[in-house]
């Protein structure tokens, strides 16, 4: 089973890499553009054919490994 | 108006971070882990209200400055 895990900054956290980049698309002619916020999106391959199964062993591995929820959320898409 | 744009390594590109991810889990007790792949997520608000228009700026945006097109691929996702 494939899965898409996307670890994003919870609001209100600081985040400079996204300034950075609104910054520059404004800076190259593209001034439409208000913000942008940076995450990870994290493509899992896993040997497991239960969807639930599959989900709830994402979940460890986000609260574990992948994000770090004290400043970070995750969300799992899975198929 | 909103949209999350995704940049991944096009398949065959190695991808250490990800190698490490899956092998970090692997060793973390998630056996059933495969792989692991890893890109941006990148969301961005513009001040655009046409969906035809944001898309076509937002390609211009990934082929000019968020996606390294060589090794990158990009998907725009509005709304």
């Amino acid at each position: 089973m494939r899965a898409r895990v996307f670890v994003t900054l919870k609001p209100g956290v600081l985040d400079p890499q996204g300034r950075a980049i609104a910054s520059a698309l404004v800076h190259d002619g593209f001034a439409e553009v208000r913000s942008a916020r940076v995450g990870k999106l994290i493509e899992v391959e896993l040997d497991e054919r239960d969807a639930g199964r599959a989900r709830q062993r994402l979940t460890e591995m986000c609260e574990k490994l992948l994000a770090n929820t004290v400043i970070e959320r995750y969300d799992i898409e899975l198929g």
